[in-house]
């Protein structure tokens, strides 16, 4: 933990990940470095807004995130000589050693960052970070910011994704590590996909970084490394109340499967289980008494896993302890869950065991929105879904363009023109607001200049589209919300916005869900969320574009 | 540096991302140790398969990468006591205290590890791993193989398919740090698509880590940050030969861009150019003469970007400088590219430049196999491709399946059944050899028991489909090459194989692409490489997958 340089005295701890640093960024932000230095430009204060231009998945809202990672890298931004030797290494060797001299005393104790808060729902256009300071150091945070803010965004929007197809009330856990795009891959999503709103992830590590809850129980292997009962041998199992002990474990669960076998409700469904199954399960409930869930697929779900599950879950009850449920991780999802939730209910029934028709069931097996929507509409009995490869590898798409672009130099407002419209910047240094309606709903993004007035409650403004003239709309908002804030105040005097935890981010991220319109939420057509400037912003953009685009001759 | 508990002193570093840890795990590999170890189970010596079902990317063949990131982990195996301590936190508190004692006692000396060589080609169903040891510890280790194998694989096998495509004489330059899927997405990557092919990367810190060549030179950003050519205070540059030095830089390029303007070749192209990037141009090469490469499409590429180019290099080159060259990141780069050609070849022509029409012409803005085919077909005239999103994230297919699969306990052969045929595990403790043909292509890969005779060169052996009754071929090798080598030889007294440096796991790569049979590596409809089992291993699969599966009833 080390404070920034010149800066105030601040204690934040350095990224997560200790390869985060500043030479985690890209050869060019060095070389313009040294050209912005060598060119005496080095301390002209610019202004960067970090934003993206389409929401990912097809969707029309993103969640932000990645921000507290952010503002831990700034506030430890220091070469250490180790990472400046390398770099005079790497440019040419022409380079002055001023330069380098420069890099020795640079921190980000002169650089003002005002951001929208990690956890809120962002769309397209809208800064989620302005950057002001010298514009040798912005250039150099370039590549780090995306770095840290492009996968977390995107994403803890596809978990919010998955749970808006999932429903509220089902369990999410993330089992995305063996499938990441490397280790901080998985940890990242681990992290982010908590804030997106699931509930616990497989992950250790991140279990042990973020304070994420852990969920996991046995693989296919467990159960495969099962030959027979006869490898069981220390057979005995206190009641769950501890008043007395069950001597033999194994033959109360033979004799639940007898049971079972010959029951009235459930007779003929199965015959013979398999014995390394059930010898794998019994020995997982001898180890877990209190936390007994079973993995059913390894040999066949409905013949062998499910009976074999609630012999021993039976065996486990008439010692007080309640098993947890199953996991089916392979076959026909709805179909299977149905069939199992019946098995349990009518055991319920024939045995008269309260509860037992409720027994828990998680599904797994690459799962994504899809599946998720397909279950729903075929109807399904699953209570707890465990996502991995399409979540963390975001499969459906796997980036999101977050682009950090100049907007003003020197108080000199910037515009990056482009072929494509719609990658057309917007300059100047910019507040944002949200206007709210009476309904509670957000309505408008709206962008104005630094020092336009901010829009009024009740009173009415114009908000338009940057790039079209025809789209425009007068809203009279019921809220105003300022969207950026002040995360690094720099020398600015301002105060700082603490950095909340985890679990406060995720709480307002659900809340943020929960507050936008549903049709801007729906996964089939969703309404574009409204993003705008003030009529101001709207004429000087004009201005500045056709200042700065040549004037085309047709030949 | 640790070295492995009891076991041989070897000294190996630790893991690149020092977030890899024994916690790098799900939580599922700690509960079923739990219960391997409760059921006295936990020493049983099992054995795992590593490998994947299907090549990526709609392809025929997969580049293996990862394993020295394997081997590191598994030479500094160790628990801390803050670990044990988080673990013990995270089980059920009727757990034992004996388990962690355990774990605070657990390495990999007892572990070994068979592995295919970094860099080699590979195909699915083949082991890429066999990990054999106490089953407790290998489940464990299952998690962090997985990450560490999975996308390294993935997008080494990218990086490779690019190379295909872009073919052998271009520059590759991997430029994905800020799209990737966070920090540790980004450097994994700039690692392994060196290794896959690609010459340089723009990621310093990958660049320090491993060594590999860095490239980058500015942005649209730095093009922006310029107003005008008054904001050049310092204009004089010297020669490159020391001999004299040029007291208007600036004068020198405005006259050569008069000299364009009026040339008879390219008269009438453009008129005129931006000011404020002729003045980053020019602040650009007073920084890096010896380095000059320009960023030519932030106005418009042929009536400003190109000419402005020009004129600072032929002033350059006046001074005994030569331009590097262009950089196109928008647009259409076939066009683009070609129009730029002709105009330094009129420049070469007409000015008598030597070399002038060879200027270098790097490309980027979302490139992927799709889009450099397409250039292909087109006709282009780009020396360099720079490409990001696409390659780092893997936008085609995210994921690789590289699943860990038991296959023998207690010497006993496991095998995994499933529904979908293509989901069965290839049971017991392997053997795996690639057959080469008298042209020098491999032609097929073979598995067999552990101790069956391995393939003699010039012998009939039968190669049977695992799975597959009536896919067989009899094979006469001009070659066998045994696949599975012994990288970690745990208490085996096997000699380890060394871990060779990335540059040469990047030439044995490039050479294993070379080595393959043309039909194999094609884009469209390759033929599939074989891989078989032994006529022995054949009977014997399908006597245990009769043995294990459930006889079914038609109700």
């Amino acid at each position: 933990m080390e404070a920034a340089g010149n800066g105030p005295k601040i204690g934040i701890d350095g990224p997560t990940n200790p390869m985060v640093t500043p030479l985690l960024t890209d050869l060019y932000q060095f070389t313009m470095a040294y050209a912005y230095w060598k060119a005496g430009k080095n301390n002209e204060r610019a202004v960067f807004d970090l934003y993206f231009r389409r929401n990912p998945f097809g969707g029309e809202y993103t969640v932000f995130a990645g921000l507290e990672e952010c503002i831990k890298l700034i506030a430890n931004f220091r070469f250490t000589e180790d990472e400046i030797a390398f770099i005079q290494e790497s440019l040419p060797s022409s380079c002055e050693v001023g330069f380098f001299d420069y890099l020795r005393g640079l921190d980000c104790s002169d650089v003002e960052i005002h951001a929208i808060s990690e956890g809120f729902v962002v769309f397209p256009k809208i800064p989620l970070m302005r950057v002001e300071g010298p514009v040798a150091v912005v250039q150099l945070l370039e590549t780090p910011l995306l770095t840290l803010i492009n996968y977390a965004s995107l994403v803890a929007t596809n978990a919010a994704r998955h749970r808006f197809v999932a429903g509220k009330s089902k369990l999410l856990l993330e089992f995305g590590l063996r499938r990441a795009q490397g280790p901080d891959g998985g940890i990242s999503a681990s992290k982010y996909c908590y804030m997106g709103g699931f509930d616990a992830t497989s992950n250790v590590a991140a279990g042990k970084l973020f304070g994420i809850p852990l969920r996991g129980t046995h693989s296919h292997a467990f159960v495969s490394s099962f030959m027979g009962l006869d490898e069981i041998t220390e057979r005995s199992l206190q009641s769950c109340d501890g008043s007395n002990v069950c001597e033999d474990f194994v033959s109360s669960v033979q004799t639940w499967l007898s049971k079972l076998k010959l029951s009235y409700l459930l007779g003929g469904i199965f015959g013979e289980t398999n014995q390394s199954e059930l010898a794998a399960f019994i020995s997982y409930a001898l180890a877990f008494p209190k936390n007994f869930l079973a993995l059913v697929d390894t040999y066949d779900v409905m013949r062998s896993g499910i009976p074999n599950f609630c012999a021993v879950a039976l065996a486990l009850n008439d010692l007080g302890y309640k098993a947890i449920g199953i996991r089916l991780d392979s076959g026909d999802l709805a179909y299977l869950s149905c069939e199992s939730r019946k098995f349990f209910q009518a055991i319920e029934k024939e045995f008269v065991v309260p509860d037992f028709g409720k027994t828990g069931i998680t599904a797994s097996n690459d799962l994504n929105e899809e599946t998720l929507d397909a279950l729903n509409k075929q109807g399904h009995e699953v209570d707890a879904f465990g996502i991995g490869t399409h979540l963390v590898t975001c499969y459906a798409q796997p980036a999101l363009g977050v682009v950090f672009k100049l907007v003003e130099i020197n108080n000199q407002p910037r515009i990056k023109l482009s072929e494509d419209v719609s990658k057309v910047s917007i300059p100047c240094k910019k507040r944002c607001y949200r206007l709210y309606g009476k309904e509670g709903y957000p309505l408008v993004d709206i962008m104005t200049g630094e020092n336009e007035p901010p829009p009024k409650i009740g009173e009415r403004i114009l908000c338009r589209h940057p790039f079209n003239e025809s789209k425009r709309a007068f809203v009279v908002p019921k809220r105003v919300e300022e969207l950026l804030k002040c995360f690094w105040p720099g020398r600015s005097g301002k105060d700082r916005e603490e950095l909340p935890s985890i679990k406060l981010i995720r709480e307002r991220c659900i809340e943020q869900l929960n507050q936008m319109r549903p049709d801007h939420m729906r996964r089939l057509n969703p309404t574009p969320y409204k993003v705008s400037v003030s009529a101001k912003l709207y004429d000087f953009i004009h201005f500045l574009w056709l200042n700065e685009a040549p004037v085309g001759e047709l030949l």
